[in-house]
C-alpha cells in the first residue's frame, strides 16, 4: 500500500472519524463495508469517501467493497497510531489530571512517560500509574527519556517560558491546551491546538445565528 | 455596522483568535492597530485580515487603522458572546468538573445554570457555586429554566439515550465531548464537537510525517 505525497490536511482530518466508525463496525464483528454503506452511516457522499481512501492507495475492490479490519490497520498506519511516541504532560491541574487519567494514549499513538508540575504541593501525588514529578527536574528527565511530545495544560501566562525551556531541551511537538500561539514564535514546531474557549465562542455564534433566523 | 449574509464558517472560525489577540492589546491599554501590525503578530497576511473584517462591514478607517476597543465589541456582537445563553452540563466526572470549574462561561456567551449527573454518589457535591443535581430530575429543570444548550461530558455509550431525552425536552444545541455523532441522528441540532481523541490522532500523524521526512 503506497502513500501518495501531499495528502491534504482536510483529508487527514477526516480520518479519525472514519476510524471511529470502522472500529465500531470491527468490534461488532463486521468484516465488509462499501462506500455507499459508510456514506449513509456518516453523512458524507460515497464519492467523497472513495476519493479520500484513494489518496492513500487502492483500498477497495470492485464488487467486494472494503475489508474493515484491513482498512482499520491501514488507517492506523497512516495516522501513525500503530507506534507509541513517548510524551510528557506539563501541568497537573484539573485539565491535566483529566487527560492523564482518562485518555487512552496507547490507542492514539502515544505513551505517557511523565507528568510534571511546578507546584510542590502536587509533586508526589498519583494520577493513574503516574507519580507527579517536579518540573524543576524536567531537563534531566528529557535528556534521559527523550520524550517526543509535550502536552501543555498550563495557563497562558506560564506558557511562553515553559515552551522556551522545553524547546531548548529538544521537544519540538506540542498538544497545546494553553492559549499561547506557539507556532508564531517557533515556526518549526509541530502543534495541535485545543482551544476550548474558541470552540465555545463558535458555539455561541452558531446559537446566535439560529436564534436570529427563527 | 451591518452584517453581510452568508459569512463563511472559515472566517467565523478565525474570529476567536482575532478576539484573543485584540483583547490582549486592549488589556494592555493599546487603542489602535493596523492590518499590517496584526498580520505580523498573528502570522496572517494583512490582506487576509482586511478581507475577514470586511465581511462584517467597515471596521477600519484609511490612514487610522482599527480602533481596538470598538473592534473587540464588534467581534463580541458577531460571536454573540455579549449575550448569556443559559446552559447545563451533563456528566460531572473529571472532564465535566474541569469545565464547570474553570471555563469563564460569561466571557464566552453562556451562563451555566445547572450541573447534572446520574451517579447518586456525586449528587449534592459542589463544583464552584454549583451543587451537582440528579439527572433524574432533568425534565422538570429544563421545563422550569429553559436552558438553550447542553454540554455533554458523558461516555459514547450513554450519549444517544441522553441526547434523545434532552432533545425531546427541547434542547437543540450541544457542546459535545462524547464521541456520539449527534447531527447524524438530529440534522436540525446545532453542535460543536470537541473530539480530543481525534486531535491526538492528528498530532500522531503530524509527528509521524515529520519523522519520515527527517
Amino acid at each position: 500500500m503506497q502513500k501518495k505525497e501531499h495528502v491534504s490536511m482536510s483529508v487527514i482530518r477526516r480520518l479519525p472519524r472514519y476510524y471511529r466508525f470502522l472500529s465500531e463496525l470491527n468490534r461488532n464483528g463486521e468484516t465488509r463495508t462499501s462506500s455507499k454503506e459508510l456514506s449513509e452511516r456518516m453523512g458524507l457522499t460515497a464519492s467523497q469517501i472513495r476519493q479520500d481512501f484513494n489518496c492513500f492507495g487502492e483500498f477497495g475492490q470492485q464488487g467486494y467493497g472494503y475489508h474493515i479490519p484491513q482498512l482499520c490497520i491501514e488507517i492506523e498506519k497512516i495516522l501513525g497510531i500503530d507506534t507509541k511516541h513517548p510524551c510528557i504532560l506539563i501541568g497537573a491541574g484539573n485539565l491535566g489530571r483529566t487527560l492523564a487519567g482518562h485518555m487512552d494514549f496507547h490507542a492514539l499513538g502515544f505513551e505517557l512517560i511523565g507528568v510534571f508540575d511546578g507546584n510542590e504541593a502536587l509533586v508526589g501525588q498519583n494520577i493513574r500509574s503516574h507519580k507527579i514529578l517536579n518540573y524543576r527536574n524536567i531537563q534531566d528527565f528529557i535528556r534521559a527519556r527523550q520524550p517526543e511530545m509535550a502536552i501543555l495544560c498550563i495557563p497562558r501566562a506560564a506558557a511562553d517560558t515553559i515552551v522556551r525551556e522545553l524547546y531548548s531541551f529538544g521537544v519540538k511537538t506540542y498538544w497545546n491546551f494553553s492559549h499561547y500561539d506557539i507556532s508564531m514564535d517557533y515556526p518549526d514546531v509541530v502543534v495541535e491546538n485545543v482551544h476550548l474557549n474558541d470552540s465555545m465562542m463558535i458555539l455561541s455564534y452558531k446559537l446566535s445565528v439560529t436564534e436570529t433566523a427563527e
